[in-house]
């Protein structure tokens, strides 16, 4: 199989991120009879709507799946593993948007904005598996990248404000029927997040090394900047934070460049980039929200300024600035860069 | 006058911090004839619940505020200006939670855990007036005021998640009112917060500086905690984000200190402190959380750690550390502090 045969397979199409997939590759120009979708042995049978056509989702198979030249999976970490190698052996293009192959060192991790020359090896040798990054870790670096192209990047410390989508379609249901609740006097019912999320902020819900402090949202960002950029001594933090928000992250990101920028300059890197929105009006005290970001292919920066907590230099110049993103977590941190990928790959 | 007569005074009682005012004086023994309430013309008259007792709110008036020996302002800068400055003179301790004279030079500006020795002059001479400082500054500095006090203070930048409380019982009740018109399927209006709020996060709706790129919340962390560490050369940055939360603030802060610590260290000086609780249950994955914080008179502290974008000691011991903070933004962020320092001026 190949992607020649036009068609496209989507695993996990009943989730947030594979009904993205959908409207994405839709709007894109992709048919309906070219989607073909797979889901978990509960939802087998039941139609999707794609573009106003119904296309029946199918329990995942891996022969059926393979039948596309092209796959994106939209499941678990499991189910990649179980399916990604084997689609790829099989001829498959596969955009993987789990956590499986992102460290693994023969799997390029790649945001096409940042090291689209990754997806080389895979598109030449046409098949193989690429994987699709963190949801923080794109938004952080789309961002970030055009100012470390240009002055290089020492550092990043990033305090996150994320949307509940990055835990599913359940978790954005908790948080509407939580606050539903908690409006009407009753106590809030965590039950698919681990802290009440209504009118509430709490540390990210993934799992903590009890050695470093560091959850694996938070190492993922470390661990996957380093991977994208190919540098292994840039210096990362961040602290991930669950906010009540349905579909966009935001990030307050502190990058410490390797040569002094003007504040002019940083600017006009920033809008010379088309997957990039600055929204930094200082004047009318208007910045990048998740409301604004929501649904948008790009992501939004603002408060652009250099750290007061660091000396600039003499001329107003400095190598510390602070930026706020909002970028939508499901798009852009999930769905839309699949995508891009994938049309990488068959190009 | 002097607070000898037992009298209190409330300007604002009927605003948030008012009523919080009120609150805690009654927890800690003030009987409600010992209050002495006042508010806007559009409130006069009206009577307030002080635990049971209906208590009459009359109309500001400088003559009759200053009749009881300590007064708490709970109203703006402009009240603040008003009556401040004349109520002193005429012998009141007045404890102003405006920002009108937090900078004046000649105004002690107090977190009694960090600073209640600036209290002495106005205490020992019997009468002026002391300063209640931002409640983001409160907040920080109570938890990062014992780091300082052993190993020296170089830096913090903080990134904070603020609730609605600090714009005022209006904009908790916008908070509500709009996510019910949200959950409705309806458009947010906007009308007492500058964004909307509902499931949204948004930079800090005080003015900006449009040469500094800082808005005043951001300031008054700055200028604040120099005032009251008495360091005009620590460095501050901040960026304050607001939250869908009512009433407690969080902030997520990296601070760096003079003289490396360990971990162990670190925990050990935070738990120390009657006005903390430690929340830093890495197994557990319970951390600090604003509805945690919501009602306590202590500050939440977790997310200890070291950062990771920042070389540690080879002893594993590190200058630069991670925080994370929930406090009541109403209490301890206003009312409770305000209250504190009546009793170290009035003890």
């Amino acid at each position: 199989m190949s992607e020649r045969n036009g068609l496209i397979s989507i695993v996990g199409a009943t989730g947030v991120v594979g009904q993205e997939l959908i409207s994405i590759l839709t709007d894109r120009g992709v048919t309906p009879d070219r989607l073909r979708l797979f889901a978990s042995a509960r939802s087998a049978g039941k139609q999707a709507d794609v573009a106003g056509t119904p296309v029946e989702i199918r329990e995942t198979e891996v022969g059926a799946v393979g039948e596309a030249g092209l796959v994106y999976l939209a499941a678990s970490s499991g189910v990649a593993r179980d399916i990604g190698p084997v689609l790829a052996e099989r001829g498959c293009f596969v955009v993987d948007n789990s956590s499986a192959f992102r460290m693994d060192p023969a799997t390029a991790l790649v945001v096409p904005e940042v090291n689209a020359e990754s997806v080389a090896g895979v598109r030449d040798s046409g098949r193989g598996l690429v994987a699709n990054p963190n949801c923080s870790t794109i938004i952080m670096l789309v961002a970030v990248d055009p100012l470390r192209r240009r002055w290089g990047c020492e550092r990043i410390v990033a305090s996150t404000y994320q949307a509940v989508s990055g835990a599913g379609a359940a978790a954005m249901a908790e948080l509407e029927s939580q606050t539903r609740a908690v409006l009407q006097g009753e106590e809030p019912r965590p039950e698919v997040l681990s802290e009440p999320c209504a009118f509430n902020v709490f540390s990210h819900d993934s799992d903590m090394d009890p050695e470093t402090g560091r959850n694996v949202e938070e190492q993922k960002m470390i661990d996957e900047t380093r991977k994208i950029w190919g540098d292994p001594e840039v210096m990362v933090d961040a602290t991930c934070i669950r906010v009540p928000v349905l579909r966009a992250h935001s990030e307050s990101i502190r990058v410490t460049l390797k040569e002094p920028a003007s504040l002019d300059e940083i600017r006009a890197e920033l809008e010379s980039k088309a997957w990039l929105r600055v929204m930094d009006d200082r004047a009318g005290n208007r910045f990048p929200t998740p409301r604004a970001a929501s649904g948008q292919d790009v992501t939004l920066v603002g408060r652009i300024r250099p750290d007061a907590a660091q000396e600039s230099e003499p001329d107003g110049r400095s190598r510390h600035w602070h930026l706020f993103v909002s970028g939508d977590q499901i798009r852009k941190g999930a769905a839309l860069n699949a995508v891009q990928i994938g049309e990488l790959l068959t190009r």
